[in-house]
């Protein structure tokens, strides 16, 4: 099952068509991902820390749906699609909570593919993944 | 005692500075005041809806005294300073959590003043807050 | 030969990993082919008033290949890739122009391939495209 | 008399309201801000390379008047105010040209006041401006 996120919808994410603005969906995943790598015990400011690297985006993808709205609740999941040594691909989507509080299932709006990549912090060249991270997508 | 309103910092909130860029606080400064009006049973779309009118920010002041960082957890508040029949004016700070659960206070990092006004939702001209919600405030 | 449109690199462009944040690179995209829609003579503001709709995204393909920073002065491009009677598929490029003025040649740091449909401007749902508008693309 | 900076509403800039995010107008001062330092010859990246400091926002005050909308030509300017050895405080308008090619004047939308204090790079701690800098300024 993947990992679920909740997020409101504020004035700060919609634009004049009077719906979320889509580039800021990008954002909603990203809010997802890193909680759903914090429970995996992966802190992002520790990393480039500890592990002397960090993951960047390298490529995404989004399909866009339906429309979400100022004060909608969503939920926005994370789950690992598939694992190379340097990068990560990660399946994401953005759904609206129903507001009978669950008696009706979520609405998909966002499907995401993002695929992250580890890279060296000082030369920000793209570099192997550390083993004690791999692990954890195991 | 102000209304207080978690919020963590992501990549998306950050500046090549290192820290969260200064005009992202007035975000997270509305994401408290969205979730204390809420409380006080005002939500926003059905403001426009039911009431004809919106709330808009006519003033700012913030006064930036530390910076935050990626993963920081903060504390945002909300508190009414002072309300005229068109107005509200609203305290609000943006404190930093301790890592240590609480055994040592937050920090305070900004403190902001924005003063909010009603607009008729058509003409979008100041307009006197209606009485429901400006009872809400007494 | 594609459109070009320069846009700079501010602070608020970039974030903590010391370049620009990759969700901005849609914001530039959509500067790039807005100006791009405007030298063909379509106004985004005039598409709603005039024709009863207006252009969503509907899809979004990024690639991300190097790093934009502070001062950067960037190129983005905007091309038709593809149309069909409801949607418009846009190839979009972001280059990094050279510091010598143009001696060596700009350097490629960002690919995307942007779909953007048509909707009916009261329902919000997907509709052809208002003849006027695609001839524009013939 | 002021230095004055172009800039176009995008999308991007605008919130469910249906004119310019209060919150963007931040970005938009800034902008105009860092063409002002870069005609006179401050560069903010190498502002780091060279005297080990950077400027950071340490107040800002803004008031708003009108709203900006989608495909707005804006005029943003930015004056010295006042000048004190380790920060400088900036006033900035932010206005609507005409569409009338300059015919009438532009319309005043949002006010700003900016403090920008130096800091060194490594301790982030306030420190004195530079003199080269400073003497930009007199």
């Amino acid at each position: 099952m993947a990992f679920e996120f909740p997020i409101r919808v504020y004035w700060e994410d919609t634009d004049a068509g009077g719906a979320v603005f889509y580039g800021n969906y990008l954002k909603f995943m990203e809010r997802a991902r890193t909680e759903w790598l914090r429970v995996q015990g992966i802190e992002q400011r520790q990393l480039q820390e500890q592990m002397g690297g960090m993951f960047i985006v390298s490529h995404a993808q989004l399909e866009y749906l339906l429309p979400a709205h100022l004060d909608d609740q969503l939920l926005v999941t994370a789950e690992r699609q598939s694992k190379g040594g340097a990068s990560l691909t990660i399946r994401q989507q953005v759904l609206r909570a129903s507001a009978d509080g669950g008696a009706t299932p979520p609405t998909l709006l966002c499907e995401g593919k993002i695929r992250i990549g580890w890279v060296d912090g000082t030369t920000m060249r793209p570099a192997r993944i550390p083993n004690r991270i791999l692990e954890q997508f195991s």
